[in-house]
């Protein structure tokens, strides 16, 4: 596969990014496109050539003359900067001339350039961001992340196709169990939008398993958590902050009880394989399902290793298909319906 | 302070209940009002007079024919249940023959009954559950915590005017700094519902500080977080549910590593603290603000150190008389908002 990375996007772009390309190119068989201001780029890649040994064929540089910064408003950005390393990264998906988009920068440009240039897989109304949430024994899709902040049923409905799709041909679970975010698990617990959609649900042929509570998602009840962007981002988040509060206070009451000291090295060894096991770095970045190339979103903060996860999620979506199997499971299920009214 | 005590309600009732109350009558100089099924009460009451030594004229048991189960849909259960523990607990209330009511029971039931029975203070169009929650400094009120699933900015208004009254003039914080739950800080971020709500309190003499984020509030951002109740459940579950992962992610990985064996018993130590720091019950209960008597909600999960809390949150909430500040301004955000218009 062939990668248009977004060079300049996020944090530490073009630095992680740089880096992350050659840790994909030496660990997989894919290509990647290095998209941003070639300038910066050919003085950076040299510098990084020097450290790492890899095939230098398999990264190649590509001018776009226009940077989206992380502050700036998206449609703003979107329709101005024709020329930005998002617009070329899109229109080299187009050309087809690479298989699939990265990007790290602001998350809310790439889905609008993704939509402009991209477009949306035919019959998907709005696209998702399908973020991979640690749990106590693997991972669990979080469907939408924050794409959508007022969602209809409807959307929610197609959230969770896209949803089965993705983990059933990419990360291979047979038969994913799908829940709904709620507020108690009896079916007449929860606001309209999920009741609604519950019924909707219901309707389909997915792995439907109804309410689960933001408590019951770490403990790897569902493999899909179907939810509108607004929750699903205040889930996310309510998560890592909680997280780094409970190591806070840890090291604290350590810290402050002498007879604990000795522990601390121990500790150290044992947060570290917890942080490996939560850590977003490992997954890299959210696949952004519904728009019709492949397109892998990552967290603004990402550091390299992060850049290389999500240039491997995007190429094995890429590889899997994973579009084609949400348009047909997509019309699929209009046709179930229409034939059933 | 004379309090009502639901003796029936919650998972391990009456027992903790009744510990709860002797440890409450032993630690301050409220009198507990034990209602429920008198001859399970007398019985029980006499158990734990063996244990412990107390003011036995300070503790008195009231009956109450029925008991409104965990799992009982509220709304009918309130209807048919009138000689229910929580009923007759309101019907003290209103008789003044106490001065706040206190429930571990069916939340949903207690919230029906304290409205049917205590009635709304003047003004006020929903009660608010205000759940105190954990930070890295101390606490933060989130209002509301789960009573209104589907909310208008008008109620969110009114959740924050609650909240800031219970903040100020309960626990004692000068100029409560209040936040929105939201999606990203800028103030454009965020649902229709939040946008809408930050116009309206902008326009109040609130600390408005804009929008928060879930990962905020554990670093003590805010005093005070609006959100609506599906919102707020969400965030309190996702937030249980993350520590305890964390907590039990910490033990696998130092089990597994024979290195790491020697700092378990201080890690043990240093996890007590944190418990105890981030614990439910040493909170206890979370006032129903807007109600128009003092009520208290607690787990139904409340140990008996959780009864006696929320019988104290009861006791300050009802000696402060926090609902009568929240009437005075109520009515003076509602006349502001007459002479401006």
């Amino acid at each position: 596969m062939i990668l248009a990375l977004d060079a300049m996007g996020g944090d530490k772009a073009p630095d992680v990014n740089i880096e992350g390309a050659i840790l994909a190119v030496k660990q997989t068989s894919n290509d990647v496109l290095l998209v941003g201001k070639q300038d910066i780029l050919y003085a950076q890649l040299e510098k990084w050539s020097q450290r790492y040994t890899f095939p230098k064929d398999r990264i190649r540089i590509v001018n776009a003359g226009e940077v989206i910064e992380m502050g700036e408003h998206p449609a703003n950005a979107v329709r101005h900067k024709k020329d930005s390393s998002m617009a070329v990264c899109c229109k080299l998906v187009v050309d087809k001339q690479a298989d699939a988009f990265v990007s790290m920068g602001n998350s809310g440009a790439a889905m609008a350039t993704s939509l402009l240039y991209l477009k949306r897989i035919p019959g998907i109304s709005r696209p998702v961001i399908a973020i991979s949430f640690p749990t106590i024994s693997g991972r669990c899709i979080i469907s939408d992340a924050g794409a959508n902040v007022d969602c209809k049923p409807e959307h929610l409905l197609q959230f969770a196709i896209m949803g089965n799709a993705y983990a059933k041909y990419s990360l291979g679970i047979k038969n994913p169990r799908v829940g709904i975010l709620s507020i108690g698990e009896e079916e007449t617990k929860g606001n309209e939008l999920v009741l609604q959609t519950s019924k909707l649900l219901k309707k389909t042929n997915l792995n439907f398993i109804g309410n689960i509570e933001g408590g019951d998602v770490p403990k790897a009840k569902a493999d899909i958590v179907i939810c509108d962007g607004f929750v699903g981002n205040v889930f996310l988040k309510t998560s890592e902050g909680v997280a780094e509060m409970i190591g806070k206070l840890i090291k604290e009451s350590i810290k402050s009880n002498p007879i604990c000291w000795g522990a601390t090295p121990f500790l150290k060894i044992a947060m570290k394989k917890v942080k490996k096991k939560i850590d977003y770095d490992e997954t890299g970045g959210a696949p952004l399902l519904g728009v019709n190339a492949p397109c892998v979103i990552g967290h603004g903060k990402s550091d390299s290793k992060a850049v290389k996860n999500a240039l491997i999620v995007a190429a094995k979506y890429a590889e899997n298909n994973i579009n084609k199997k949400i348009e047909e499971d997509i019309n699929k299920f209009n046709t179930d319906v229409r034939e059933n009214e």
